[in-house]
């Protein structure tokens, strides 16, 4: 009998969202699944992790037949952090963040908790990837077609042997799975946001904002995650954590402005 | 007479916070200068943006003649972000973020706040630097020195004229003016931590755990910062945030891998 892989599944939508439990139930008939996820939602968290205050870990039922399922009053990073360094007592295989209920796309992934939960993985030296599917209305979203893939993709992601501090950024259509056009090996697009504030005023006469921003520009090459994703492909992209340019360190014109005596 | 730079500052540590009141301090002898940064210590946030909860900006009084002080109830890349989009009337020159009470080196800089701040000014397309010093603790840091040498430096930054998505990433030993050992531009090094979580039990019985990670290993080379630094010298890094791993997608071995019918 072959021994089956180690996954450990967060999120950044919390351990109750639909996302990731389409994803446990899923991947709990291939492979030995254990959960650590945030208590609650936290979205556009980007790679925050906790210091200054104390983390509960709870471990908690979920609906199908995971090894352990823990809740933990953190950040996506912070779940993953604790799970591999003083929770778990093995090594996974793999980390899967998701599936995230909405796109990870482009400059999004900046600013996303899925991405950061699989960076975390990687940072301790794990293959991982996050998985995110474009329709982010829980009552719409069917996640099961997101959920097929990645089960059938994972042993793919482990046999591909990427370089070091590299994950993939998985991003899926939201159409079932006879619907899904190709698998794309792509780059990260440019989404551009309006980035505009809503200024209310409270009952009290104080002012307040939201933040309001609509995709105005997706300049985008053909290659891009964002194109893939609007022909109904999913779009897989290599994604670094190492954020030095190296292209403006080799270009000697650069360096000798950026020079100081 | 010659018109003034105009220069954004913001922070991770707070408004109140020395390092951003020594930088602001130095700044305004040169350059007309507004700030907008977090009414309290916002550290390790990432590039977390608020989404589900609305902003409030204070504006703020501050003993030197910057023209305006705001303090926002968000973290560092929110401060940035409503600063642009909604609150200042004109565009600045430059975003600065700092200066950190501490280093933001090597991998540190993804769940540095300092440093989204300045991805922010980047992603809205201002020149963007963040500086850091050694010395975190406020008692014993001088921020004069480094104050000063951004003071000077700030128009090579722009004068540089880096790529576009590429922000100066400093971070200056906590030694005086004249001990500065020299300026280098840097890769960013690698410092490993421990990732220890000290267990704890609350009085009513209950687990908690605290993050009490520690560096253990700097597997450095010689043009990293971390290097820079531990030889007195501050190190300039340039920094993206394009994360894709073009590496990844120019390897036609890894990309056949990857493939999936």
């Amino acid at each position: 009998m072959s021994k089956r892989l180690k996954v450990l599944i967060s999120n950044d939508d919390g351990i109750h969202a639909q996302g990731i439990n389409t994803l446990a139930e899923w991947l709990c008939k291939f492979y030995d699944v254990v959960i650590a996820a945030p208590d609650r939602e936290r979205s556009a968290m980007g790679h925050a992790i906790s210091l200054h205050k104390p983390l509960r870990v709870e471990e908690v039922t979920v609906p199908y037949p995971v090894e352990k399922a823990y809740a933990v009053t953190g950040t996506p990073s912070d779940c993953v952090k604790i799970a591999l360094n003083a929770v778990l007592d093995f090594r996974p295989d793999i980390v899967v963040s998701g599936i995230n209920h909405g796109p990870n796309l482009g400059n999004d992934v900046l600013y996303s908790g899925t991405v950061s939960a699989a960076l975390e993985g990687i940072i301790n030296g794990i293959p991982s990837v996050a998985i995110s599917q474009m329709n982010g209305n829980e009552k719409f979203a069917d996640f099961n077609a997101s959920a097929e893939f990645l089960c059938n993709y994972l042993p793919k992601i482990l046999e591909a042997n990427l370089p070091p501090k590299t994950m993939l950024n998985i991003n899926t259509p939201a159409v079932s799975t006879h619907e899904i056009a190709g698998v794309r090996i792509t780059q990260l697009g440019h989404r551009m946001y309006s980035d505009t504030y809503e200024k209310r005023v409270d009952p009290r006469g104080g002012v307040y904002y939201w933040l309001a921003g609509e995709i105005v520009n997706t300049d985008d090459h053909e290659h891009s995650d964002v194109i893939a994703l609007r022909n109904n492909c999913v779009s897989v992209t290599p994604i670094q954590f190492d954020l030095t340019n190296h292209t403006v360190l080799a270009d000697e014109a650069t360096l000798a402005r950026l020079k100081h005596e």
